[in-house]
């Protein structure tokens, strides 16, 4: 038991120190790699043709190896992956969706397709990495790839590797925004179906170690060792520092930005939604469709952010800049882009940075004079088109810091257009955080965790009061449309997911409305190949054992016994009897680990044994390896509350028993 | 159905305003009367004999009110409240522990008890409160003093209530500590037995709205029309807005502080749990006991606060001090107390305060050399030992705070022994924070939540890594001693409670094994008479129904009734029957109202029941009132597995039905 609970804390630990490692190289790959594209780009070819040229080559290159890692390698890795871990949570055990490959394929593809300019993000694939780390170390490593330890032998079921991989999406979405405690709330709120009180301890301490690793990596790199990765490395939007200042005149234009994001949220759910089913269509095609859409994208791109800062205006410098004004290459906020000198182009200085920049551009503070307001209205609808078109191609990109992005640029074009009142004391940069929190409460549905992801991300909690009252009025005026991102994407994607409320119909049904026959029982001592047959036929995974007494000729619930422990049974054999009135198995030995749970799509499956005719008519004694204490319904139970049970306690199967019955009824009520 | 939802949410709207108005008035009530004490002790009567007198004859008359109301009107509102709130929410309806006469008195005896400088806190009567106030909202008021509203009907039963109650005691502590989000978390991570995430997002709107309407209560009050409410009104230590730094070098000696702090905090409950118990003792013996008692230790309290700071050192003003120094009266952090003028008396600077003021003087930065480290060592042991007393007197009082500054004193003191050390970055006052986080981890045993209080209190995330950290580590250290103090108090008082994880002797036994007869059960259509006799010899509050079948004299379970249910049966009497064929209940209707479950302790009970007999000897049909889907167990079910169906679900009844049924058995699984 000790022993059990050191290990589970070890491997809490474990999580969180590889999922940080993982972010930080992460971080630090996209910083040098995003970074030696622009200096070439800009630096070294000085021309604008040959900048455009080898801008979008690069990108075109970085996608094309983004693109065929994940088709060819693991295409379970396309996409965010926040939707087939929240599945998994929910009992989903899609294959191949937390193996070693996706992991892979994961962290490197997420580097290159962020470098790409892509508006695409890495925290989703972040979650889906710290998902994956977990599975695999619950599993004890990857057994195709000869990694495996024995010690891990404890946490190979399914409830262990369930709660580990709830605390590895949240030290996931730590490490993407620096953000412990958001971390852990975005488990809880948006992932988790099933949740106690131990887990929120055990996942704040893999975050935990998360924040604590980064800042002692971060503090490796603050003396210049990392190559190009400099201060905005990883994102953490701290520019409001100083205390800001609001009043309730301000709360009219606060509410309106709120029910615009909202509905702008909405809207982009729906149309994201269109464009993967478009998508969707283009991918079945073969995988030199899913390539080519892939690189159209990646052109389309390219082209749009080098022909758009035309649009843009040239504005001198201003005189108190801090930094340097205009500049060319990677760093620096003002960009000179075929200005005059001591001018910047302000599309520019938002469209060639990353992400990360261009979200810290619009966060910031005192430079409500640094952008024009159509030129933040361009960047808002170009960020709206290419995340929308971004997303579906095949690699692994997130959308978090895209909607982040736009919804900073609507909440500062918003912001723009209110600026001009009186007495209002909120400045463009706060507009702008708050209109990225209306965003992203429109499209992620999300209440707490975003808004302690934000705090965590601007570092200043009183900024709090504003940022609930905008995240609960999108969330309201959105949910009033369509569903949350992630449970459409779900949707699209094919994947079931059992809601945590009943609907209003199922109130009006019983549990034996719905069960469908036919159904599947063995005795307690079976022939193996009735056994054998059963689960050719069927596909069912969980059989109920239904035993006879002499008596009275009455059937009694012996228990349930599963498909994957009926199948190790069968492979070992030494169970088999050749009379059924033996007892104890034949003298064979199994321990808890010949029961383990392997990783998901790994176990053997029924068409892997090899039974012989003569021990096709033997007997096994099912007894021993039967869960003697299923849950149960009485058939008149309401549909509603079935599901509730289900949903609750985490089944996977829920036995439905007559309600009738002669002996002298021993009911009772517990307390 | 949209009524219902709009209703929902206006109630919380309203449980987070009156809980904020009233958490505001809390504080401006506390200010002013502590203020005018001090300004009348010092001011006015100059000399310090005439001030002692003053000051414990002040403290004794405000202790005195706070524990007569207590003792008379509403004993249920002695001691901090949470645990009674916590019991609540697993299922203990304590009478009057949630009726308008605790509310009130709770209201106005924590002023009291505060006012008069005993060290006790007023975030746990907050959290009281705000359950109070929420559970007469969702009972539509209070009918005892005619104060009720027909329109919140929707609201009256069990379900509705607690959701209600969480909300309300999330808003409690927004209110008492200005943190939102912590508010949540608290009320998530310790309060509630029972938790879905509509309730996330719905304590999370209660508490918005605590935060916004103290913002601007704060606002007005800055204007300067409070009297004496000043800037430390409210508790936000916000003393960290500059930027810290800390490295690897220092985490040894925070990981002392933790461990440290969590042995401390674990022998600050067993210490605390031992003086509950004497105190009780005493408090059996009668009223006059329990005054004494307040009264004796409001005098203990008045000298020793009195008597210590001569053993405090006199320090000359430092030079650039911001306040002025020395001073008298109520406000200033340098009090000259028997000083020298331009010298000032550092233990009477942390004594002669308030609380809250006394935290942000030690949370304080730039103020190393404020202090010397004999005092902060006197002022920690005055308050433990002073906590400790006051706690279990008959009034109002909570925990938190008195935990949070002896904490800070703890962390202070442990900073300045290792202060010396070179390389260290930490200055006092974040020792001072990190202590109090070590203190409240080892003594209230929460993670996630106190970390968000503690960031919410002093406003700067930057401390999170180090505050997990030590959080951590002291509950980890206490754990291994002793349990959470609200559960020991909660023992000590002998509230029941249902902990989420099943011990492990529970794997071995069945439910059967634990079912204590007899069983009353009743039939589909019963005898009035019978009903009565089995309601007036059992306590049971729910019977299951059932009915033999006639054709085979099978035994069948048609649902179960609850007590509550039968007395307003057996009150309406109109569905009372001549024969027992008769179908339909006698024409009578009944409305879901009628069944409306009432406030604690208000119900009718058995005795209230006039039933002649001739309807005695009438019948009732009992089905139309059943629940028909109630949850069932088969008696061989593990009693570990029940108990987690009992707890996930909230159930309060559990029916165990046997295992054996003789008709063409209907299993099946479920997906």
């Amino acid at each position: 038991m000790f022993q059990y609970l050191f290990m589970k804390w070890s491997l809490c630990f474990l999580v969180g120190l590889i999922v940080s490692l993982i972010g930080f190289f992460n971080n630090l790959a996209v910083e040098n790699i995003a970074g030696l594209k622009f200096e070439f780009g800009w630096k070294i070819v000085g021309r604008s043709k040959m900048a455009f040229f080898v801008f979008s080559a690069s990108n075109m290159i970085l996608t094309l190896f983004a693109c065929l890692i994940t088709a060819f390698i693991a295409p379970a890795a396309a996409g965010s992956g926040i939707p087939e871990v929240k599945a998994y949570l929910n009992g989903v055990d899609a294959p191949g969706i937390l193996s070693l490959r996706t992991l892979f394929v994961k962290v490197v593809g997420s580097i290159t397709a962020v470098s790409a300019s892509l508006v695409v993000g890495k925290a989703g694939p972040m979650v889906h990495t710290g998902a994956c780390v977990a599975s695999l170390l619950s599993q004890g490593g990857s057994k195709k790839y000869g990694l495996t330890w024995k010690w891990l032998r404890f946490f190979k079921n399914d409830r262990d590797r369930r709660d580990l991989v709830t605390c590895g999406s949240a030290a996931g979405i730590a490490a993407a925004f620096r953000a412990p405690v958001g971390g852990v709330l975005f488990a809880l709120e948006e992932m988790a179906s099933w949740w106690r009180s131990a887990l929120l301890w055990r996942s704040f301490f893999a975050t935990a170690v998360v924040a604590i690793v980064l800042r002692a990596l971060i503090d490796v790199c603050l003396s210049g060792k990392c190559g190009l990765f400099g201060k905005g490395g990883l994102i953490m939007f701290d520019v409001y520092s100083a205390n800001i200042t609001y009043h309730l005149a301000d709360i009219p234009s606060v509410l309106l930005l709120g029910v615009m994001g909202g509905i702008l949220g909405s809207f982009y759910n729906f149309l994201l939604e269109k464009v993967l089913r478009v998508y969707n269509y283009i991918n079945e095609k073969g995988t030199v469709y899913k390539i080519l859409l892939a690189c159209l994208i990646s052109l389309f791109t390219s082209c749009l952010l080098f022909g758009v800062p035309w649009l843009g205006t040239c504005q001198p410098c201003p005189p108190d800049a801090l930094e340097a004004c205009p500049t060319i290459g990677r760093s620096g906020n003002y960009k000179k882009f075929q200005c005059s000198s001591g001018h910047y182009n302000d599309l520019a200085s938002l469209i060639f940075n990353t992400n990360d920049d261009a979200i810290r551009n619009l966060f910031s503070r005192n430079t409500d004079s640094e952008f024009h307001a159509s030129s933040v209205l361009v960047f808002f609808l170009i960020c709206c088109v290419l995340s929308i078109l971004s997303y579906g191609i095949v690699a692994p990109v997130g959308l978090f810091v895209p909607v982040i992005v736009t919804g900073a640029s609507y909440g500062r074009f918003v912001g723009m257009l209110f600026g001009s009142r009186p007495h209002s004391s909120l400045n463009h940069g706060l507009y702008a955080v708050l209109g990225a929190a209306s965003f992203l409460g429109g499209s992620m549905r999300m209440t707490v965790s975003l808004c302690v992801i934000l705090l965590e991300l601007t570092n200043n909690l009183l900024l709090l009061p504003l940022i609930m009252l905008v995240l609960l009025i999108s969330k309201t005026v959105a949910d009033a449309f369509n569903g949350n991102i992630y449970d459409l994407i779900m949707k699209a994607k094919g994947l079931p997911y059992l809601e945590a409320h009943a609907e209003p119909y199922m109130r009006q049904l019983t549990v034996a409305d719905v069960l469908s026959g036919p159904l599947w029982t063995f005795h307690g001592v079976e022939k193996v190949g009735t056994i054998i047959h059963v689960l050719r036929i069927t596909r069912h995974n969980g059989f109920p054992i239904v035993d006879e007494r002499s008596e009275d000729d009455s059937r009694v619930l012996s228990g349930l016994i599963l498909r994957a422990h009926l199948i190790v049974l069968l492979k070992r054999k030494d169970a088999f009897m050749s009379t059924p009135v033996e007892r104890g198995g034949g003298g064979a030995e199994f321990s808890a680990a010949d029961f383990a749970k392997r990783g998901s799509g790994n176990g053997d499956t029924i068409d892997d044994l090899q039974i012989s005719a003569e021990e096709m008519e033997m007997y096994v004694d099912l007894r021993p390896f039967t869960n003697a204490s299923p849950y149960t319904v009485v058939e008149t139970m309401s549909l509603a509350k079935a599901l509730v049970l289900f949903r609750q306690l985490g089944l996977r199967h829920l036995l439905v028993i007559p309600k009738i019955s002669n002996v002298s009824s021993l009911f009772s009520c517990l307390i």
